[in-house]
Parts: structure tokens; sequence; C-alpha cells
């Protein structure tokens, strides 16, 4: 059964150009949608940094992406399945980002570090809490490691 | 513009009643939809932890349930705006969870500390990466962190 979901905001500023890596010092606004009321955003400030669910709405769903494929068709590196990797080539096209907290206006965010390119949609921003991350130690795949040395 | 999205897997376990809080040891099993090959898991074993992307199909949307409200309605916490809070009733009702990884069969995962009810359908699966979560300093509002104190 399909759902329906609607932007929240969408991204404005930042990259136009969807590349790899270097994203850290990227700034970008999030600006809510119009039917999106102020308060939506009361007590954010408190939070250094937020989570963002996107549509990746230039990206392909799988299919007719393939379920498995080498992350950025490199190489050296596995190939593995699509919900072993982050690729926005993915079944539904979601993307979950964190992002530093830059400022909080009236009806928008900026932020800081976060991997979506200008007019990407926005489902969902939620703050990272203490506890919202991995507990326990943390294992991963090597090529995700490398993968991770210059994207941000 | 609305987007389209479908379940890639449910929740099949776990609990059966949406509680607050205790949701550390609780072990359920994310088993893929019919139409999602098994290659989809390809390599996931590397990984330690899951972040899983769900629609919490028994919540409120946004409207009519409320912009701004108290987090689970406790009178010691402030009122804040959907996009500061986590709570279920929300935009979209998109949740991101993080759990650990137990096991990975051929069209399922065993999951551990996952807080979503049985029958929740799932948008997505990725990886936790060394490097998908917050980035410098984690600042938080106190009254998230008293919320933690019980919920895993």
């Amino acid at each position: 059964m399909p759902y329906e979901v609607r932007a929240v905001a969408h991204v404005v500023g930042g990259r136009s150009a969807v590349v790899d890596d270097g994203w850290g010092p990227v700034r970008a606004t999030l600006v809510l949608a119009p039917e999106v009321p102020a308060e939506a955003l009361v007590g954010l400030t408190e939070f250094s940094h937020v989570e963002v669910v996107a549509l990746a709405d230039r990206a392909s769903d799988v299919p007719p992406a393939p379920w498995r494929r080498r992350p950025r068709g490199h190489p050296a590196w596995p190939e593995v399945g699509i919900f072993a990797q982050r690729n926005k080539d993915r079944p539904n096209r979601l993307l979950v980002s964190v992002a530093a907290l830059v400022r909080v206006t009236t009806h928008a965010i900026e932020v800081e570090g976060l991997d979506l390119v200008e007019g990407t949609p926005i489902l969902d921003i939620k703050p990272v809490f203490a506890w919202s991350g991995p507990r326990g130690p943390l294992r991963t795949a090597r090529w995700s490691d490398e993968l991770g040395a210059a994207y941000y």
C-alpha cells in the first residue's frame, strides 16, 4: 500500500550540483512550506544538530536502479545491497542527514554540513538527541570509512 | 506536491502496544516485502547498527495533531514545536530509529532496541556509518535528556 508524503520545507542555497565530497562547510537554509507555521520550530535552538529526512527528487528509485552495486562504482569496494549503503539511488529515495544548526529564523533554519542540493524537498526535521544515535560500540565496513574520508 | 512511498519491509514480533519506555532489550524482525530481493541486504552484516525509516501508521499527522506541544504532555517540560521533538504525531509521520543489528537472514533482519511496534511499515533501512551522525560537540535540551532516561 503506498503512502503519500509532502514537503514540509525546501533547501534554499548551498550547492546546486550533486557532488560526492566536501559537504562539511556548506551552508544552506531550510525554508518551511507556506502551510507550516513558525511555531513548529519553537525550542529548536536548544539543540546543536538536526536530523533531516529528505526526498532525493533527482535520484533514481530502485528499481530501475539496482538492488546491489559497488558504492560510487569504485572497483576497490565490494558490491553491497542498497540496505547496506546510504547511496541516494534507493527504494523511496529517502535520505537521512545530520547537520549543525546555525540559526533559526521566523520561518526557516540555517544549517551547516547538510549534504543536500538546493531545491531538495524536506519531509521532516528532528532534533538530534543525546540518545537517538547508536547505543553500544559501533562496527562499520571498511569501505564506508574510506568513503567518508573526504565527505564532510 | 505529494510523493508516494511504499513499505520495503514490516516489523514482525517485538511489542504490539505503543508504550513510551523500555525499548532497549526488545527484539524484532524486519521482514522484507515480497518484491524486495534478498540481495538488497548483502554486506549489511559488516555493520553493527541500522538506521530505520518508518511510517508511524497508527500515529496522527500534523494537522490534526498540534504543531506545538509539551513532550508526552509532561507539565515539567516546555511546549516545543514538532520539529524540536521526535514525537510520532508529526507531519508525514516519519520516524527515524537506530537499532542494533542482531542477525541477517535470507529475507529479513533481526534487530534489538528498535522502538517500533509490530506491523509498522518500514520505508528504508540504512547502515549506521562511523561518520553519519552529528559532527562536533552535541548540545541538547534538558527535557530531551530527561525523556531519554528510561527510553532504552
